[in-house]
């Protein structure tokens, strides 16, 4: 029920998700309003109809709730159930467009966080770079990060890009000011310490500057919620006043518009490049369960790719490489290999 | 000297820079090798070759070298003769497209910080904007800045945006993750604080998100050095980033090619509003006098425009100003506005 469109793009999500998920088992859940879920199914295809069931709830969170009030009227709205669903085992993941911060807090309380550091769940974004696709975490949950929590986003990040963006083995930065060892502060330092010594079997590749993340350097990004969101939000500025500009020349005189004309293909091939909705839906990390967060504006084609992502982190090994490496950073911090010591002499 | 071309890009920015500030008195020290100096002075014209008088050193910083060889070595280089005469006041300022570092640790070393909170000078950047240009500090100096030092990079940044763009009343705005009061880490919610109700006179916007850059939302962006280096480099990297795709995308087809052709007045002028030379030249903010850094890679062009910038900031009451507000702020922090409080009861 959740995000800008409701229904009206989640349903017709469906049919695109199972083409895109093209032979692999899937079945789906749809929480919420029973009447205009089935109005909705009516206009979709009677095979992709028959892998629905309806659980009806009454109550919706609104887009703009505070989560506090979402999460003390949450119990019984339709992302309340869908989350609730993963718990109870009789869904492998939940997919919502609805208020952030809610989903946020019912999937904190109803999941628990699976991430020891976390306050709350980390969340990834998929960035179209030169090379591929970058995972870069966190982008706005966590304001303040220490070093295990860097290494918290790098063990996730590194799960999530190899289940749902394929790479056998990703490579891992962590975002800096400069590539040398002293840069940086100390969270940064410590936390490539950590990385290098906690035997994590990483593809670790050390620090990176803000200019890597789009040339594709690594394929995870690792930055403290504050400095990921900021940098997020700042590229997405600078995408936009740049296709304002190329817009602006583009439709300027007569003679530009026809030129933009004939190099139209090429010109709507790159824009699909950058389109949010190929890269949308970031699951919400560090929790003992699988919810992934799609954009709230998002169209159907997008919304059909939050769902690939969901199926992608449920039939790979991606919590089971979490918890294996979690223990590690546990045993790191907390067990550091002993320090070779000279024999202490024997008082007599 | 200095920079990837030395006197072979300074000594002919020197003809831009006095047309670009016509009939405004200039004049220009030369630091560096006499002999090549006034071998480039030969191929300028004679009313600007006038203006110049050549101060002659043999030593010349190196861009590779590391800042603290730089200040072992500096004395008696180009470097630090062009600092060390605004120091003694025969210069109003130093304009150089050499070493950073080095750069930064001789203007610290020989005209000291004017601003109390801060280690090492701030680096201003300037973006252009939908709506203009738009003031961006600390890119990369300091990396980690208490609530104090993020009022000082406010104080500075007003007066640079005044003195060099123009602005009769910059607005100012502390980034962060979203514009709620209680959005963010401690230290950008006490610089809020500060800056409310520490007297300064300032258009204080609020706190802004990384898309507010680009979209012009306010004329001053206030940031740790940490965010800021990275925040700018993720810029730089999304806007070469599109540019390639741009480039392969009208590039990849004869009819596209065509269709570009037809177009490039427009297309030229686009990059003309975004290429960094157009704002290259960012003061080094926070010394007891006016150093500018111009980039190292920077054409006669982009170096005139540095050229431009110290002698805009040389001509206006940067200074004064920035005294007036540091004061204020002094004020703030060691003699806040006493409490109203209930006289105590009298012990009897």
């Amino acid at each position: 029920m959740g995000g800008d469109h409701g229904p009206s793009v989640v349903v017709p999500a469906l049919t695109r998700a199972t083409q895109r998920l093209a032979g692999r088992p899937v079945r789906f859940l749809l929480h919420g309003d029973q009447a205009r879920l089935e109005a909705g199914l009516k206009h979709v295809a009677p095979d992709v109809a028959a892998l629905c069931e309806i659980r009806h709830s009454d109550h919706v969170i609104a887009m703009d709730e505070k989560p506090a009030i979402a999460l003390r009227r949450g119990k019984g709205s339709s992302m309340w159930n869908a989350i609730d669903a993963v718990k109870q085992g009789t869904a492998h993941a939940a997919v919502s467009a609805g208020n952030t911060g809610g989903l946020m807090a019912m999937s904190k309380l109803l999941l628990r966080m699976s991430a020891p550091g976390l306050d709350r769940p980390a969340i990834v974004a998929s960035w179209p770079t030169l090379k591929g696709i970058t995972a870069v975490l966190d982008v706005g949950a966590n304001v303040t990060s220490d070093a295990a929590q860097l290494v918290e986003f790098a063990i996730m990040g590194e799960a999530f890009h190899q289940a749902v963006h394929g790479s056998k083995k990703p490579t891992i930065g962590l975002l800096n000011v400069g590539s040398e060892d002293v840069k940086g502060h100390e969270e940064v330092r410590e936390a490539q310490r950590l990385i290098r010594e906690g035997g994590f079997d990483f593809a670790y590749h050390g620090f990176v500057e803000g200019d890597d993340i789009a040339k594709g350097t690594v394929d995870v990004v690792v930055t403290d919620g504050f400095t990921g969101n900021i940098a997020l939000k700042t590229a997405e500025g600078v995408a936009r006043f740049i296709s304002t500009l190329m817009k602006d020349a583009l439709t300027s005189t007569p003679l530009a518009r026809m030129g933009a004309l004939m190099a139209i293909g090429p010109l709507k091939a790159m824009r699909a490049r950058i389109d949010p909705g190929a890269v949308n839906g970031g699951p919400l990390l560090g929790l003992n369960g699988i919810v992934v967060k799609s954009h709230g504006g998002a169209d159907a084609k997008g919304f059909a790719n939050a769902i690939k992502v969901a199926y992608d982190l449920a039939d790979s090994d991606y919590a089971d490489r979490i918890a294996a490496n979690m223990a590690r950073l546990d045993e790191a911090i907390h067990h550091p290999p002993a320090l070779e010591t000279a024999p202490a002499e024997t008082v007599q």
